[in-house]
């Protein structure tokens, strides 16, 4: 949920004015993307997405995020198409912030994941990899570990109001992390956010990606990992081996993991787990009074964690050892 | 902004089968109308408007909405038309709520209120007062007179919390209001919420009125006693007459004013002023924890409130007395 700016019909209209697609028909705010305002556009030619970028997204990174989707659209991945104005330019300022036009992708994302979806998901994660080798800017995952060190010091002095005893769960785990981090897996651009409401289906077939705005250059099997965490737990907290498998089965029908993938999987769930409990909890810890967006309760990602901690080895999620 | 209830994709084409407008190919929800879930609805034939009714909007009270809408169609008014199912039914349920399809409108709500919006938005008015007046049902204002006073009541205990002398202010202007309320105007359909995010121009040129979920049957002029306090005032609290003057002529091309109604819109000002302010008073004092809904300044109103209570006649809104 996150419509943050409004946006006037004359800032609009002249900001339209700027691209070769038709007259503003409509433009409606919509309930998609945490971090941006984004907008469903109509004019009399076609639908697109407009999105004002808001504080979070840092604007040094921009043409990184929006070069990956050019990038990705010549390899005809599914994701949105930055439109380029009459300039050339795919970014330019609308009410004092950095604005773009994608294109408009069809398709829902899933309420009730099935096996199905987490394999078609795995074969797209692993094309979105293979397409994105050859992307020659790079970005740094600022959300990996020593971004979760920042994060550990600045809740620990809230984490024990939200659930008793999560600050030493919390400063344990990235101390066993900052450890047991793999150093050498193979590498690149990574999505990074592949959360359910990110990924579109049309009737039973994967239609679409959004939402680049974590994107960066990382191990390719931690965005599996956060799959895990994002797909294959159920309401009650169990997890479903089947849908894992179902993910980790198509992946690999697309780019084969290698062994030493396979055996790092259990850390990087548990790394994946880490990162959405720890900005979940920042986030409750720091909801500004008034603010739109939906606080997601942190101690989802707490089950998660415990149940990764437990995990014996790679078979748990589906996956053979090599 | 507004999406409270989820919907998934199998429950949403299990839906939608029950109409003739095709398959489904998207379905976003939308920051528009505060009591509701309404999303953007694409079919492969056309753009539809998809509405959940929550709580706040009484069931028995859907069919009077619903039915003017069909009403207004008819006389082509542009308000949304209700599509009616293969079993001819118009109102039916998804996820445990009442939901009904309309037909999407063009146009975008004006952010920056010009004094040409105001006139095009009294004719629409009067258009809407005309176009309704053969409608057969009826609803009482719940939000008139004896609603306003169940609503001092029930935040006579918070209003000082809100602003200090709030409560002595509001107490004694419904006392006044009860007692110089007007009994005997022309009355009939009134839409009772004309505020701009519910008037759409396309082009500079009005192209739809949304949100039918407060209309009811009242005197006609308070629903330009409304407008009088959602279009007529400026950011920063003063009356801009002209804007009025546009308003109230713009009307009047189309259905002029009685004498009476014309010497009664400073009382129905001020009692438009109290509604807002209560309704926004009480929303203030019981908003609750964890709400997507923002949160709207009761404030914004006692300054019209005041304004209106200083207002000599009727040609203070632009209105010559008859």
């Amino acid at each position: 949920m996150a419509v943050y700016t409004e946006v006037s019909d004359e800032d609009l209209e002249a900001f339209v004015a700027e691209y070769d697609i038709g007259a503003v028909e409509s433009c409606k705010g919509i309930a998609e993307g945490v971090e941006n305002s984004n907008y469903l556009l109509q004019t009399d030619r076609a639908t697109y997405i407009l999105t004002l970028y808001e504080k979070r997204v840092a604007r040094d990174d921009l043409p990184f995020f929006l070069g990956l989707m050019d990038h990705l659209a010549t390899r005809d991945f599914p994701s949105p198409t930055p439109l380029h104005g009459n300039d050339g330019a795919a970014l330019r300022d609308l009410c004092g912030r950095p604005a773009a036009i994608v294109s408009f992708l069809s398709g829902m994302w899933p309420r009730r994941i099935t096996p199905a979806h987490c394999h078609a998901l795995g074969i797209a994660a692993a094309q979105l990899h293979v397409a994105a080798a050859d992307y020659s800017i790079t970005r740094r995952n600022n959300l990996s570990v020593s971004g979760w060190r920042e994060l550990v010091t600045a809740t620990a002095g809230g984490a024990d109001r939200v659930s008793a005893g999560l600050g030493k769960i919390v400063s344990d785990e990235i101390r066993y992390l900052e450890s047991a981090w793999p150093t050498d897996l193979p590498s690149g651009v990574i999505h990074a956010d592949l959360f359910p409401d990110n990924v579109f289906f049309l009737h039973d077939r994967l239609s679409g990606i959004i939402d680049f705005y974590f994107a960066c250059n990382d191990f390719l099997a931690y965005d599996i990992a956060v799959c895990l965490n994002a797909w294959c737990f159920e309401g009650d907290g169990s997890f479903n081996i089947t849908k894992a498998r179902n993910l980790v089965q198509g992946y690999a029908t697309v780019r084969p993991f290698a062994s030493e993938e396979i055996a790092a999987l259990p850390v990087l769930a548990r790394g994946a787990a880490l990162r959405f409990l720890l900005t979940r909890l920042y986030d409750w810890l720091n909801h500004p009074e008034g603010a739109l967006v939906k606080r997601k309760d942190p101690l989802e990602y707490l089950r998660q964690l415990t149940f990764h901690q437990s995990v014996a080895g790679p078979a748990e999620y589906g996956l053979d050892a090599a």
